[in-house]
């Protein structure tokens, strides 16, 4: 089968992530080697950015910006958040037509793989050959079909290091703190600031995910058992945890156009925890509260190599599989092939339909108990994330007491 | 003079920094130097573990545990705030002398130097010979007399790279975001965020500092303004910024023993500030607000070379100046001294009294009009954070329209 000639067009979408620039180059690196692609288009905010036909050419720009690029955090192109109509989807399908598009990649979590289905739907329906790929990113890690999701270990790391810090600083001034962390319907996130515990008695000692049913009893006792074991308690808490009726604890009042509630940004979590708290154990206790936002996702100087590395792999592979002809729409994956106890990714893809809309929660192999993440969990962030601080501990040899 | 003898007692205060633990290490490494001192001992928690007479012989320490320590952020030895009472002060000299303190060196800020100069005043009354030394840290950068704080350039560069990463994301989904910054009384640490510009056009777009009062219909206008200039408005506020009446634009609940009001850890004012812009701009702008909180102060693995080097040394020659014996008390200060145009800092001590309680506030020179700092400023702040990452821009060719 000879290779179907034209050109391709990438987009950004959804909120962005450390790594999403390295996705993108590593579509464009890979684009330019094909000789089927003739031309390499970007869009300026994603499908917005069809609709407006406002499209650059990122096969004129020099190397040596696009690594620069790869290495900055957030949508080069500029971000949106829509989701596309039938119609919006039709003038879309008018615009690649114009420009001769034949092949799109649109990086994004679910919502964009749901807009590239939707997109996909309308070229199939119009009869117009499109190879159509979604290529992951989300800081939540909550795709299906994927091992994991590039953005995920940069993000998982700044929580990593934001925790270790402020479990040294609770350390300094002991009482009660409690770190918000990012994550609507899965605790992914928050579940790796486990990693900030270097030693035994390190934060943070309770961890609290949307995929267990938050009680305030249980979680004053927690608490009150940390202080007791540890003399202070650090807490991370997902935004989106909620009781047994599904309601959340921290109550929204914005909606985005897929419906997502708006948790971050607002200190509304973290501030009713720790009043509870301080109701509970008195106006003695130190308690404060972090709502970590959107420095998890966009921090300028915090990345896992390894995930750096795979963003720009699996953008790269995208565009092998469009190439090939395999299958005309698909959405890269990335597998795990630890065959020898070693991590190693490995790349594939899988239909549309299965990793739209859904999203993906934590197992439950990878909880213990309540308030904690396993061993297992932990076996599976590691290499996602890479080497961390580790923090340096007096010996502290007592000095005998005057009297 | 023949110097005086005994041993060494040392004790970290107030919020930590990044580097608080290499003026410990500083400290401990320089006295174990002198043959005048003979043991040196760490107070756990500051004063509190004077009172309490936990005291640990620091000697004992093995150099590479030291060195690990230093490179971890806030206090090792424990931290407290309190303010000592004069039965405090009897109580703590009680306990040196049964440990035969004679040098005693507490880091902290303002308050910590106002400890400091009591504890100095009861052992002049009880005539009990005792070098006196305050070591200064704080991240507001707000005390008197030092060009600079050990602990500032370290913040500055956090602040900078979470701006720099939240203008890409602004950058990504544009709208108004704020940015809600530690700084009390001081406006230091917010106008530092102005390095995460490295290009035109880059924010934060709007700076606003306690030296100046906040005017809402000014606000509104400034950010009308940035939306029009830039399509998007990053906004960095102190959390201490206040009307023309004094009073603050973020209510708080509580304060500490010295009276500070606790203003970190809720999302109050980014509220306030993102209200109002939504209800002056209407629902269809984006925006958003984000407190740093204590990631500021303690996130592991963002750190001034240069910060850490001054907070090394500037505790190294704390121990100098006591063991000289050329004054019995003082606080440690960072001079600058670029005589060719290249930053290098010098180190000297001065009266304590000249440092405890005070504050410095950003002087004139360094403000440019109502929201944004000068290039004064700027080469004042720039080698005290040294390098920060830059972003790359895509040239961004235009795709000729189809028609």
């Amino acid at each position: 089968m000879s290779p179907l000639r034209g050109n391709a067009l990438i987009g950004q979408s959804g909120g962005p992530t450390a790594v999403i620039n390295q996705s993108l180059v590593g579509l464009v690196e890979e684009c330019l080697a094909h000789d089927a692609i003739e031309n390499v288009y970007g869009a300026l905010n994603g499908i917005q950015g069809v609709l407006d036909e406002r499209l650059v050419n990122l096969g004129l720009e020099e190397p040596r910006v696009l690594q620069r690029v790869a290495e900055t955090p957030c949508a080069a192109l500029g971000s949106v958040r829509r989701k596309p109509t039938l119609e919006d989807c039709e003038l879309m399908l008018q615009v690649m037509k114009a420009h001769n598009v034949r092949y799109f990649f649109y990086i994004g979590g679910n919502d964009s793989a749901e807009t590239a289905n939707l997109l996909n739907q309308a070229a199939v329906a119009s009869d117009y050959d499109l190879r159509l790929f979604h290529v992951p990113k989300t800081i939540d890690n909550d795709l299906r079909e994927t091992d994991h999701c590039p953005g995920y270990g940069s993000a998982a790391k700044f929580v990593a290091q934001a925790v270790a810090g402020d479990d040294e600083d609770n350390r300094s001034l002991p009482g009660v703190k409690v770190d918000v962390i990012m994550g609507r319907n899965a605790g992914w996130l928050t579940a790796a600031t486990a990693l900030a515990r270097g030693a035994p008695g390190e934060g943070p000692h309770l961890i609290y995910v949307p995929e267990v049913n938050f009680e305030w009893e249980a979680f004053l006792g927690d608490v009150s058992d940390a202080l007791e074991q540890h003399g202070r308690c650090v807490v991370a808490a997902s935004e989106g945890i909620h009781n047994a009726a599904g309601e959340l604890i921290a109550q929204s009042v914005e909606k985005d156009e897929f419906g997502n509630a708006q948790l971050s940004g607002s200190g509304t979590l973290g501030d009713i925890l720790s009043q509870r708290v301080k109701a509970a154990f008195g106006k003695d206790l130190r308690v404060r509260a972090d709502t970590f936002g959107y420095l998890q996702r966009s921090f300028f100087g915090c990345v896992s190599e390894q995930d750096a590395t795979e963003a720009r792999a699996v953008g790269q592979f995208a565009v092998r599989a469009a190439v090939s002809g395999e299958r005309p729409h698909g959405s890269a994956i990335i597998e795990r092939c630890d065959e020898d106890g070693q991590y190693r990714p490995g790349y594939a893809c899988v239909d549309l339909d299965k990793v739209a809309r859904h999203t993906k929660d934590l197992p439950g192999e990878f909880l213990d108990g309540t308030h904690d993440v396993s061993e297992a969990f932990l076996d599976y962030v590691r290499p996602l994330v890479g080497p961390l601080p580790v923090a340096g501990r007096l010996a502290c040899y007592p000095v005998p007491r005057s009297q």
